[in-house]
C-alpha cells in the first residue's frame, strides 16, 4: 500500500527534507529537523497526494489514509504518554496546512484541537491552570467553528463581547476561568442553533473535520488568488501537519516567537526577531501585544535563548540558507514548530548569497541561483519608504510599467513638464503618450498613463530611461485640457503631489519619502562577476540615444541589441524635415527632405558606434507608420470644423486641410498591421538607401578614428524572403558606394526581425538572405495571438482572473504559441546557414522566464532595455547552470 | 549530347504535341501537325532551355546549339530545294517565339529573313513579283532593325512616310517596286547611320540576331507584365521556331487567315474565322484592311477551303478540344501555320464541354476539367457589351471585389440609393462602406468604394448579395458632403451616369450597354451535374439572411458554412437595441437589451434553419469590436466641437458627449487585434448566452414543425483552448435550459474558427473541446503576414508589381504560409480528435487555386458567399480529379 502518513519526533522521521513535493514545506522542515535531532513537537503529516485524492472523491479522503493516520495517531499517543480525548490525560493537537510553496496565511490552522467537555477538565489538572485550560477551549470551538463548520467568525467575537461587557472586562485577559467557561457554554449553544448539531465532543470526528477542512483550504478564494499571483499550480494541493500542541502561554516561563538567522531586510549577519512571554503563536502575529527583540529572551530565559540560538545556527549550516523560523518555549522547554528557508529583500538576497561563499557555506553556482532575477530591480532603483506607504491613501493601480518610485507634482503637458521641473520633481500624466512627449519624459521623475499596456510607449521608452513608470491605470480619467485627473469622486489638479511605484504599479495621493538605492557596498559589483561566470548567452541592450547605451554599458551589455530608428526623428527640427519627407509629393521632393536628416543620423550613429566600441551595434531600419509623425488626424479634424464653424482664418485652415488630407490618404484602420516596417522600405526605397548611408558613412568615419565598429542592419517585420531581398540589395549598393568613395571597407551584417508568424514559418527561405534572425516578441506575440498590446488592456486583465492566461503575454513570452514559433524558426533557419546568429529583441529579452526559455532554445543572445540588463544576465545565468544540471542528470 | 533542336516538316517531326515544355506551344503544335500529315512549311524549333542557357550564360547562346541549329538549317535547305543566302534560290525563314504557355503577341517575331541585296534578286525571278519582292526586304528590314538592332519603329515608318509623300502615294500599294527599292536604300542607309554599322548582309548573322532577340523578348515588359498577370513563372523561358516563309501576298490565289473550329463566344458549332486574299498574316490581325468571313472562302479558293475545313476538323479530332488555327494559302496551296486549343469565354466553354461529350469526344471527367472555375462567373452575372465598352472612357481602375456589370446614376448617401433607386439605377459610391450603408447596397445596382481590398466590408457584402462591385478604387477622391468624386480633374456629381465592371475592376462614365447571362439552355444545369459527381468535398455557402441562403441552395449549396450574426443587428430598429446594449453600464441593463434582442435573433435563425432543412448550419457567435456598432469617433469629435464653437444646443451636446465618452472608452488603435471575437463573449458572457438561447429555441421550434435543424455553434478567435472552453460551457449550459423547458432536444456541436497563428499551432489542445474547426483563412491571413486587409491596399500593389508577391493573398491563399498553419491546425486537431470535422471559411472559399489546396489538404468542405458557389463545386471537383490522377500515377 502506498504510504500517505508520515511521522515525525524523538530524533525520528519517516520522510526527510526533500520530500517537499509529498510532505509540503512545513513537513518537510519538520521531518528534517527531527531527523538532526532538533526538539520539535512530535505528530504526523498526511501527504499532498492526499488533497487531491479528496477533492477527486467527491471531497472524501480514502478509508486507506483513514487507517494510516490512526496507526499515526496510535504511535504519537504512545510518544506522548497521552492519549486523544483521554478524560485524564488528553493529547491535544494542532492540525495545519503546510504546501510545496509556501503560502503564509492564505489556508486554514486548528489549534488546541482534542478538547471537550470531559478532556477539558484534564487539562486543567494537568496544566494546573483552569484560566489556560478555558480559554484553550472558548478557542478551539472558534477556530473550528469557524474552519470547519463555516460559521462566522464575527458571530462567535460578539458573544464574547457581549460577555465582556457583562463581566465589565475590558481585555480578553479580565476575564476569569469562570467567565471563560460561560463564554464556552454560550459558544456551544450558538453552534448547536446554528448547525442543528451539538458541537462535535469526539476529537477523532474532530481530527477528521479539521484535516478535511484544511484540504478544502486549498481551493478559498485568497489561497487560488495567491497562487495565481505566485505562479502556483492549483495541481499541488496542500499536506496536512498534526502535531502535539506545546503551549507558550503556560506562565511566566513559556514564550513563544519567530526570528530570522540574518536580517531579511538588510542581509547583515545578526540573530533577528522577537518574541511575546506567556502567549499563543498567534499572540506574535496579531499585533495586540507588542513582542520584543530577541536579543531580551537572553535575560529571561537564557537557557531557552542559548539552546535556540545555537539550534537555528545550525539549521542554517544544515539548509545552507537564512532560516525563517518560529519556536516556543514551554515551562522553559524549547520546542521548534517551524524552519523554513527566509524569504529576503532584493538587497539582502544578493548580501546574503555574496557573504555565504565568503563563509565557503555555498557555492559561487549556488550564490548564483539563490536570488530571483526581479529582485535586482531592487538594487536600481529608489523605492517607497515602507512605513511612509502605508500612511497613503491609494489613487488608482496600474501595470508596473517600469520600476522603481517617484514622487512629485502633477502635470499634464510635456511642456509644462519642462517648465515645471526646474522647481521640483515632477509627474507626467498623460492619457497614452506619443513620441511627441519625449522632452517632458525626460525631465519628469515619474510618468503615469491611463491607457496602454507594458509594451505601450511610455512603457517602453521609461524602461529605457530608467524613469519609474505606470502605466495603463483605467480608473484615471485624464483631462490634460481642463488639467486634471479624476478618479470616481476625487479630483487632483495640476501642482498636487502624488507618489507612485513602477516596481508594483501603485499609485498614491500625496508626498511619499523614498530610500535610494545603495550599492556602495560592492556587493552586487561580486555577485553580477559571478553570473557573468556561468552565463552562457550574451546580452545585449536596446537603445537609441548614448545616454541610455552608456548605462547599458555600465550594467555589462554586450553591444546594442535593437536600436530603433525612428526615435532618432522626434528631437528638435528633426521631426519637421520628417514631415517634409512624408509630406513629398514625389521621389525627388522626399530625397530633398531625407538629405538633410541623413547628416543626422549619420551623427546619431557615430555615437552609438563610439560608445559601443568593439560591441556589435544592430540598428533596425524605419518601422513604424508614417502618419505617426504627422498631427493626429481627429485633433485637424475639429480644429478645421471649429474654425469654419466661426467663419474664421480661412488661409490657415486651408493649409491645414492640405495636411488633413495627407494624413487622410496615410490613415490606417489598423496602424499596427499596416504600411510599416520593410513595406515602407519597400514603396519608399530612398529611405531605407539613407539610413544606410547614414550607417556606413559613421561607421568608416568611426572606423578611420580607431573605433572597432561592427554594424548589423536588421529588416523590420519580413513575411516574405523576397522583401528582405529587396532591402538588401538596397544596403549593399550603399555600402559599396560608400565605401569606394570613402575609401575604406567596414565588415557588415544584414539580417530580420522576425515578428510575423510568417517569417517564422518561412525561415528557411528567409534564412538564404538574413545573415541573422532577430525576434521581435512584442509584435510576434500580437501576430500570433490577434491582439494589439495597445488594445489588449480591456480583457487581458480578465483573462487573468478566468485563468484562461496564467500571465500577460506581452509580460511573459507565451512559450506555449509563440514560442513554438521561435522554435520551429530558429530549427529552419539553421538548417538554411548553420552559422546563423539568432537572438531576441522584444520587452521579453528582459523577463527572467523568457530569458530561460531563449537559453533552452539555443538563441545567440538577448537584448533588454537598459535597467534590465542584470536581470537578464542573471536570468540567462541561472537558466545556463540549470540547463547544465539537466543534461548532467540525463548523462548521469 | 542533349538535344536542342528539332526538326518538323514533310510528315516528320523530331518532337511530338506532349513536348510543350521543351517545344513550346506553337513548336509542339507544328512536330504535331507535321506527324499528322498536315501540311505545314517545315522548320525547326530552338528548345525553351536554350532561352535560359542564353541568359545564364550573359546572353550568349552556346556553341552546341549553334551546331544543332546548323545541321537543321542544313536539313531544312535540302528540304526546301533552297539555300538560304543563296542569290538565285534562296530560302526565306520566320524567326517566332512560342513559350509553353500562349501569350500573344507579347513577344517579337521576324519575317522573311534571308533577304539581302543579293537574294532580293532571286527572289524577283523566283515569284515573278519584284515588288512583292522589295516589299518583302523593307518589311524584314523594319522588323530586323526594330526588334534586333532596337531601333525606334517610328523612324522607320516616318522614312517610309516621306518617300510615300515625295512619290504622292496615298497607300502602301501605290508604291511601285521601284518605289520600296528606294525605300530600302534608305531604311539601310539609317540603321548605318544610326548603329556605324551596315545592315547585315549575311543571312547566318541575321538568324542568329533574330534568334537571340526573340530570347531576349522573353524578358521584355510587356511579357513580364502578361507573365505576371496570368500566373506565368519566369523560369520557362520560350522557343524559337525557324520556319521555311510561305506567302499568302503572291497574288489572288494566295491568302492567309485565323479561325477556330467552334465559335470560341458561344460555343456554337461552325466553322468560324476570317481571311484576307494576297495578304500577309500580320494584315489580317492590323485592321487596315476588314477580313473576310471564312465561308467566303468557298467560293474563291474552293479546293484550299475544303482542305482547310477537313484539316481543321480532324485537328480538332485530334486534340479533342476546339482549335485556333493559322493557315497560308500560297498559290492555292495551303500552309496550316499553326493550331493550338481555342480561348473561350466562360459560356461557351461550358457549352464545349457538353458537346463534345455528347458527340463522344471526351469523357465527362474530362469535360470538367476544361472549364476555368472562374470562367462561370459570366454564366451568373451581367456583364458589359465589348462594343459598348471600347466606346466608353476610363474613369478610374479598382479591384475586381464582386463580379457582374452594373450601370447606374451615382448617388453617395445609403439614404439616397433608397430615395432614388425607385427612379432609376443607381450606384453607390462611397469612401468606404459600414455596416450602416447595407440599406443602401440592397437596392444599388452597383457598389463602388475609394478605400478597401477584396475583403472590405463593401466587397463581402457585395459578393454576399450578388451585386457587382469594384473596391479600393484609389483614385477617387470622393466627397459626400459636397456630393462628388474627383479624379484628376474629372469631376462627377449626384445624377451623372457610370458604368462598372466587378469581374475587371474598371469603371467607366457614362451608361453601357449589358448583356444578361442566358443559363436557359440547360447546359450549365448539365455540366453542374457532372461536377457534382466528381467532387470530393462538400461546399456550402456564407449566409446571413435567407434571401442569400436561398439563392446559395438554388446553386447547390449543401449548408451554411458561415452565419456572421453580427450582421443581423445592424437592421431596422436592432441597431437601437444593440446601442442600449453597449451602452448599458451594468450586468442588468446589458440583459434587459439582450432580452429584447432574443426573440429578433430567433426568427433569425429559424428562417435559415427553415431554407436549409437537412443540411448543417453552422453559426457564429458576435465577432467584430462593439464600437462598429456605434457613431464614429471623428464625426462625434466634430459634431461636438462644431455646435460648441458656435455655442449651439446645449443639450443635445450634452447627450453627444456622453455617447462619445463610451465611444472613446471602446475606442482601439488597431480594432482588428482588439476586444472582439470570443473575447467578447467573454467578457461578456451574457451575450453568448443570448445568442445561443436563439440558436436552440429556432432549432426546438422548427424541429417541432418537422424541419431537419442541424445547427453547429462556432467560437471565433480562439488562441487558447481555455477561452474555447469557457465559451462552450456556457452554450451547453444554454442548451440545457431550453431542452428542458421546452421538452425537446436538438444535436448540436460547437466548435471552432482557426484564425490566429496561435489557435492552429495549439490545435491538438483546441480539439479537445471544439468539433469542428473552420478556418477563418481572413483573419489568419492578416495575423500570419500581420497585415489587415483595410490597410494592405498601400503596398500590395506594389508588392504584386515588384514580383514579391505573386498574388494578393486575400484572393489567393497564401499556401507557403497561411497553408503550413492550416496544415499544422489540421494534423494536430485529428491527432486529438479523429472524427475532426474541419472547412474553410474565409473569402478564399471561393477561389479556385485555394480550393485546390483545401482538397488536397483532406478539408472535409469549403464554404463561399452565394454567387461563388458553382465555382467553388467546379474547383472541387477539378481538384479531386487531378488529386486521384496525382495518386493513380504515384501508385502506377
Amino acid at each position: 500500500m502506498k504510504r500517505y502518513v508520515y511521522g515525525f519526533g524523538g530524533g525520528k522521521a519517516d520522510g526527510d527534507g526533500t520530500m517537499k513535493d509529498t510532505l509540503g514545506g512545513k513537513g518537510a522542515g519538520l521531518a528534517e529537523m527531527s531527523l538532526a535531532g532538533v526538539p520539535v513537537p512530535p505528530g504526523f503529516t498526511i501527504a499532498t497526494q492526499v488533497c487531491n485524492l479528496y477533492f477527486n472523491s467527491g471531497n472524501k479522503t480514502p478509508s486507506d489514509v483513514e487507517k494510516q493516520m490512526n496507526r499515526k495517531l496510535a504511535e504519537l499517543e504512545r510518544k506522548m504518554g497521552k492519549k486523544l480525548g483521554d478524560a485524564k490525560n488528553p493529547l491535544l493537537v494542532s492540525v495545519r496546512s503546510g504546501a510545496k510553496f509556501s503560502m503564509p496565511g492564505m489556508m486554514d490552522t486548528i489549534l488546541n484541537l482534542g478538547l471537550n467537555d470531559k478532556t477539558v477538565s484534564g487539562l486543567v489538572q494537568n496544566s494546573g491552570n483552569a484560566r489556560f485550560s478555558y480559554d484553550c477551549y472558548r478557542r478551539f470551538i472558534q477556530m473550528f467553528g469557524a474552519v470547519v463548520l463555516e460559521l462566522e467568525k464575527d458571530d462567535f467575537e460578539h458573544i464574547l463581547e457581549s460577555i465582556k461587557k457583562k463581566k465589565r472586562a475590558k481585555l480578553d485577559s479580565d476575564l476569569t476561568a469562570d467567565d471563560l467557561d460561560q463564554v464556552v457554554t454560550e459558544f456551544k449553544k450558538f453552534v448547536k442553533q446554528k448547525t442543528g448539531k451539538p458541537f462535535p465532543q469526539d476529537p477523532r470526528a474532530q481530527l477528521r473535520g479539521a484535516r478535511d477542512a484544511v484540504f478544502r483550504s486549498w481551493h478559498n478564494q485568497r489561497a487560488a488568488f495567491y497562487r495565481r499571483m505566485n505562479d502556483i499550480p492549483d495541481g499541488l494541493g496542500t499536506a496536512v501537519n498534526v502535531q502535539a500542541m506545546v503551549f507558550g502561554n503556560l506562565g511566566d516561563t513559556s514564550a513563544t516567537g519567530v526570528g530570522f538567522t540574518r536580517n531579511p531586510a538588510t542581509g547583515s549577519k545578526e540573530f533577528y526577531g522577537e518574541f511575546l512571554v506567556n502567549a499563543q503563536g498567534e499572540d506574535v502575529v496579531a499585533g495586540i501585544r507588542t513582542p520584543r527583540p530577541i536579543s531580551e529572551l537572553k535575560g529571561i530565559l537564557p537557557e531557552a535563548y542559548k539552546q535556540l540560538h545555537r539550534i537555528t545556527k545550525n539549521l542554517e549550516k544544515h539548509y545552507r540558507d537564512i532560516q525563517d523560523f518560529e519556536f516556543t518555549i514551554q515551562d522553559s522547554k524549547l520546542f521548534m514548530l517551524q524552519t523554513r528557508n527566509g524569504k529576503r529583500t532584493g538587497p539582502a538576497a544578493v548580501k546574503i548569497a555574496v557573504d555565504m561563499v565568503k563563509e565557503r557555506l555555498i557555492s559561487k553556482k549556488e550564490a548564483v541561483m539563490r536570488v530571483e532575477p526581479q529582485q535586482l530591480d531592487q538594487l536600481l532603483h529608489p523605492v517607497l519608504e515602507p512605513d511612509a506607504k502605508k500612511l497613503l491613501v491609494t489613487l488608482a493601480k496600474g501595470l508596473p510599467a517600469s520600476p522603481g518610485a517617484a514622487v512629485g507634482r502633477v502635470v499634464f503637458l510635456a511642456d509644462d513638464a519642462v517648465t515645471e521641473a526646474p522647481n521640483g520633481p515632477v509627474i507626467l500624466v498623460r492619457g497614452e503618450t506619443t513620441p511627441d512627449d519625449i522632452h517632458g519624459m525626460e525631465v519628469a521623475k515619474g510618468i503615469l498613463t491611463a491607457r496602454g499596456g507594458m509594451t505601450s510607449h511610455a512603457a517602453v521608452v521609461a524602461r529605457g530611461m530608467g524613469t519609474p513608470c505606470v502605466a495603463g491605470a483605467g480608473d484615471l480619467v485624464v483631462n490634460s485640457v481642463k488639467k486634471q485627473i479624476k478618479v470616481g469622486r476625487v479630483t487632483l489638479r495640476e501642482g498636487d503631489w502624488i507618489s507612485l511605484d513602477g516596481s508594483t504599479g501603485e499609485v498614491f495621493i500625496g508626498q511619499a519619502n523614498t530610500i535610494e538605492p545603495d550599492t556602495s557596498s560592492g556587493h552586487l559589483a561580486q555577485f553580477m562577476k559571478w553570473v557573468d561566470q556561468f552565463r552562457s548567452i550574451r546580452v545585449l541592450t536596446n537603445a537609441e540615444v548614448p545616454r541610455d547605451a552608456k548605462v547599458a554599458r555600465q550594467f555589462g551589455a554586450e553591444g546594442i541589441g535593437l536600436c530603433r530608428t525612428e526615435h532618432m526623428f522626434f528631437e528638435g527640427d528633426r521631426i519637421e524635415h520628417m514631415r517634409a519627407m512624408i509630406l513629398a509629393d514625389s521621389e525627388k521632393d522626399r530625397r530633398q527632405a531625407l538629405k538633410k536628416l541623413l547628416p543626422m543620423q549619420r551623427k546619431d550613429f557615430a555615437a552609438l558606434f563610439k560608445v559601443m566600441n568593439g560591441y556589435p551595434v544592430i540598428i533596425r531600419t524605419l518601422d513604424p507608420p508614417l502618419h505617426e509623425f504627422l498631427p493626429k488626424r481627429e485633433e485637424l479634424m475639429v480644429e478645421i470644423a471649429q474654425l469654419k464653424a466661426l467663419n474664421k482664418k480661412k488661409q490657415h485652415v486651408k493649409k491645414l486641410e492640405g495636411i488633413l488630407s495627407r494624413v487622410e490618404e496615410l490613415h490606417e484602420f489598423n496602424p499596427m498591421l499596416g504600411h510599416r516596417g520593410c513595406r515602407l522600405g519597400i514603396t519608399f526605397p530612398e529611405i531605407t538607401e539613407m539610413q544606410a548611408q547614414a550607417i556606413f558613412e559613421a561607421a568608416v568615419q568611426c572606423t578611420k578614428k580607431g573605433i572597432k565598429v561592427i554594424p548589423e542592419i536588421m529588416i523590420p517585420l519580413v513575411g516574405n524572403v523576397k522583401e528582405l531581398e529587396h532591402q538588401k540589395k538596397i544596403i549593399v549598393e550603399t555600402a559599396k558606394k560608400v565605401f569606394a568613395a570613402k575609401g575604406k571597407k567596414v565588415k557588415y551584417m544584414v539580417g530580420t526581425m522576425i515578428e510575423v508568424p510568417r517569417g517564422a514559418l518561412t525561415a528557411d527561405q528567409v534564412a538564404n538572405q538574413a545573415e541573422f534572425f532577430s525576434f521581435g516578441t512584442n509584435d510576434l506575440t500580437q501576430t500570433t495571438f490577434g491582439f494589439s498590446r495597445d488594445d489588449a488592456g480591456g480583457f487581458i486583465e480578465q483573462y487573468k482572473e478566468r485563468r484562461i492566461f496564467e500571465n500577460d503575454p506581452f509580460a511573459v513570452l507565451d512559450t506555449g504559441g509563440v514560442g513554438q514559433l521561435i522554435e520551429i524558426a530558429v530549427e529552419k533557419g539553421r538548417k538554411t546557414r548553420v552559422d546563423l546568429e539568432v537572438g531576441i529583441c522584444g520587452e521579453h529579452g528582459g523577463d527572467p522566464k523568457s530569458v530561460e526559455f531563449c537559453v533552452h532554445t539555443g538563441l545567440d543572445y538577448v537584448s533588454a532595455s537598459p535597467y534590465r540588463i542584470p536581470i537578464a544576465k542573471l536570468a540567462a545565468a541561472q537558466a545556463a547552470l540549470s540547463k547544465d544540471h539537466d543534461e548532467t542528470m540525463r548523462t548521469a
